[in-house]
């Protein structure tokens, strides 16, 4: 078993990081999920991730449900069942239905294949594609 | 160099396959992208990948932009060189502006460090995530 | 550029090695492919990698076809261009055809997606797998 | 735990595919296997996967036994462990012996090593290799 | 489960390599962790690996510590939960303290995602790199 | 062509990122490698990024060669040739010697095979392993 710490046995840096999630999700410190409990032996990794997804979240152009449809292509892509549980679930939360789910998985299926096509036949990139 | 074959020296299959991306594309077919030049010698193989990609790309409830983004993801994630270069432009196309992209870019990032996170610490998937 | 040193400019370890290879494959050893000019820096990766290969392509049960087939699906699995490039070049002298070619590539794409759907609907393995 | 659907209780569009595979199979379509549990919600995704695999395994001059091999080949280099489990069970019903698995897993890895050296050393393809 | 043979059940190569293992190690045979179980059913695949492991491990000029560094290294970045359960024990043996450990998962995480922007962004090599 | 902006050329956000990185290497700001010119057009990524090196390379208990060797694995096993280059050279500057680099590539070689067969071969985790 991967070293869980519990919110009131993490050390005040840890402590801090997590109130700061917690605030932001409007839950109990002491319902943080297990990401952040294997972190909190590590408060300067811990630190760094949690303001690098406070900032890859912060509202923008770009609607909440498509940044979680972001995050869950590149956690299938590569294998993260981790990711896959806790993003698919967020992504539920902010509006995924079935039956955008199978949307989203035919354009995540095309682009696996897609991108082991265009390696496996060794297609050379346009040159209309190369200026941008 | 791989063996990439023009539309006019294409079979009837290979044709009829391009003819149908071009014309959806309002293009002509002798100006169509490497990828199907270079699937032109295995038929079988085109004319499954067109259908595929019609119908990840068919209008539905994700719009033409998230769904470039999510394939996008894939591809970056997966470090495909041409379908970064290509969906990359296609995105842009469908209105990826410099200030979505760097949204976009930053997203992805969190996503790749986070699940080499998750992996690391060996965290296990709480139950919240497990009904869904 | 990477440095490649050709058989000429090779230490004795090294031209040990590629005399090995060549002799198998009936070649000069000037005319040795490009990885091993790479290794030679480093006569002990050469030679074990050497023998690792020699062992693994030597007679068996699976006839050289297949082996260069199974070869080539890891090769586009992990995306090696020069993998990919020299092993499907050695898959076409034992007999790869264009039909055979397409065959192999339906089989690479559907495990491809089949991967990666397993990960993404979080399939859990079956009882009757388990066994085996 | 993810949300399997028994065949009992899919939809009829999910049962017509679950019904086409143990048919080909010769099995009851209640002992159809967790993918095809999983991908019940989701029957566009379904329909197309298992024409997709209905293709790949197709007769033709590649062998059944050489097929899963292939498959195999990929699921490793992916580690795709739900699909490992069950093509290699697939591929012993098939003919892989104990000495046909050890055979294959020596290119196997013959094959992950010589992929990390080509890349690790920048490799460039020979010109020999570019023609094909 | 996959098939784990017990040391006393092995065959005499396979046993042979536990030997060799063990004693290197200073501890019983029939305490060989579970990896060599899983392969002892395949001897020849099983002495390759032991004879390049023991020359990867070798005294040389890195130290021992640096070595299971670059190991856990690799298997994060390959998300091999087994490799990253055992290495991390072994790299804690020889001297990871939480400290070592937090600096060391800094670099593996900037490496992560030094990785995946010079592919998404299409970076071409600085000449200067070229050289080398 | 990737979008890569010239020092000169930059918004002031980007410039004071590189006049930091060009200031601790001791370079001129117009001699900046290719990936700051490329993120230079992203401000906020590259502000991170940056933050996020300086960090993960400050002074600490392991020294700047194991630091940039771990880094190198990363980019190995995940096949960034960009990474390979630039981060092949500073490990050159570093200290890695030939000899090293041999040394290194063998222990890289060998988790690459021990990541796919402990994955192959399904291997369950030691319980002494799970304490860790």
């Amino acid at each position: 078993m991967p070293r869980l710490t519990e919110y009131k046995d993490m050390s005040p840096r840890a402590k801090a990081v997590v109130e700061g999630i917690a605030a932001g999700r409007g839950i109990d410190p002491a319902e943080i999920n297990n990401v952040w409990k294997a972190l909190a032996r590590h408060p300067g990794v811990m630190e760094q991730f949690a303001a690098e997804m406070k900032e890859a979240f912060a509202p923008g152009k770009l609607d909440p449900l498509t940044k979680e449809l972001v995050y869950l292509a590149v956690s299938i892509a590569n294998q993260c069942d981790y990711c896959i549980a806790s993003h698919g679930t967020m992504a539920r939360k902010k509006g995924m239905t079935d039956e955008i789910q199978e949307e989203f998985m035919k354009v995540v299926l095309a682009a696996q294949k897609g991108n082991k096509m265009a390696v496996a036949y060794r297609v050379p990139v346009d040159k209309a594609f190369e200026e941008t």
